[in-house]
């Protein structure tokens, strides 16, 4: 990611997860899911709603999905600390989660505490195309398939809305972590370019 | 273009441009500035404001850039139809205008008659982020760097938005068209990935 905090001063990052592991979502009611031993599985996605709810088997730790964007910023700042994401400005951050096509956040809950332990929000034209922006997962919760479901979630909410064409731009050692999801790097040539300044 | 064509079924294109090569804007009123012959330069452009006028030297031939989004989709349909895209409904267009953060279009201006003759609109989350899709300009004004005028004054705009990172989809026989722009491709590896359906 020092690409990112190097070329745009921290202005922008997350354009590709820092760590892709495990996730779900809060909502102030959800439906439950049976979830494998650390492993959040397809399974676990609702079949339709922006809330869900899933349980890690064995335990009362709970994680749910949320497409609410009126979140705490500092909880949602202090996240992107645990990455290493550089700082910024909150009112820019507020601004860029309003005019997000979808925003989807990650909760654990245990008993009647919750924590942000995951993020990602999509820009679109409401139509044809959105791209994924500010894709993260807490390192403490990492590897146990949350990032997979984070992603899965995202892609059917945006096909719930007619959008076909998904993308995003991804660090090379997140590339093949998408390509699992059937994201395609490059194709035909196509290429990912980002404006730099003179 | 034949990837756009195929995969998404003609629902996405444009994410690069089909002709680079000369532009500038429409608009009610506008300003006029002095060009080379057959040369758009980017002293062509304002240095504020979304409407300008450009005119070719020696001819009684306008060049306008324009922001205004209320277009006339099926004139829009036609300068994409010139340049080989497969059809998509008109209804899903004019949406997609509707939520892009920047729609810029190229008009000539011919004594009392005006002819679209270049396009391109920027999804942004309004903060940081801004993707430029549908960039085209109609193959009898290509070769007259109307297509770097047209991506100067769209870059010109995002910048007075604030909008720091400017990113696009380049098909590889417009890679070098942009990097003259300042866009890099694929910086520290990063890749621009495709979510393609199973």
């Amino acid at each position: 990611m020092g690409f990112w905090k190097n070329l745009f001063s921290g202005s922008v990052r997350g354009e590709s997860p820092e760590a892709m592991a495990s996730s779900v979502n809060y909502g102030a009611s959800g439906e439950e899911f049976p979830l494998g031993a650390g492993e959040v599985s397809s399974q676990t996605l609702p079949d339709s709603g922006s809330q869900s709810l899933s349980r890690f088997a064995g335990s009362n730790v709970r994680v749910f999905f949320s497409t609410d964007r009126d979140l705490d910023l500092y909880e949602l700042e202090e996240l992107c600390d645990a990455v290493g994401w550089s700082r910024r400005p909150l009112r820019k951050v507020k601004k860029a989660i309003q005019h997000s096509f979808l925003v989807v956040s990650m909760w654990e809950v245990r008993g009647a505490k919750r924590r942000l332990i995951g993020f990602c929000r999509a820009t679109s034209d409401h139509a044809f195309n959105a791209t994924l922006w500010d894709v993260v997962v807490h390192p403490d919760y990492q590897g146990k398939g949350l990032g997979k479901a984070l992603m899965k979630f995202l892609i059917k909410k945006l096909r719930s809305e007619d959008i076909s064409n998904i993308t995003l731009f991804a660090d090379p050692h997140v590339v093949d972590f998408y390509r699992t999801l059937g994201f395609m790097p490059d194709p035909e040539g196509i290429k990912g370019m980002f404006w730099y300044p003179d």
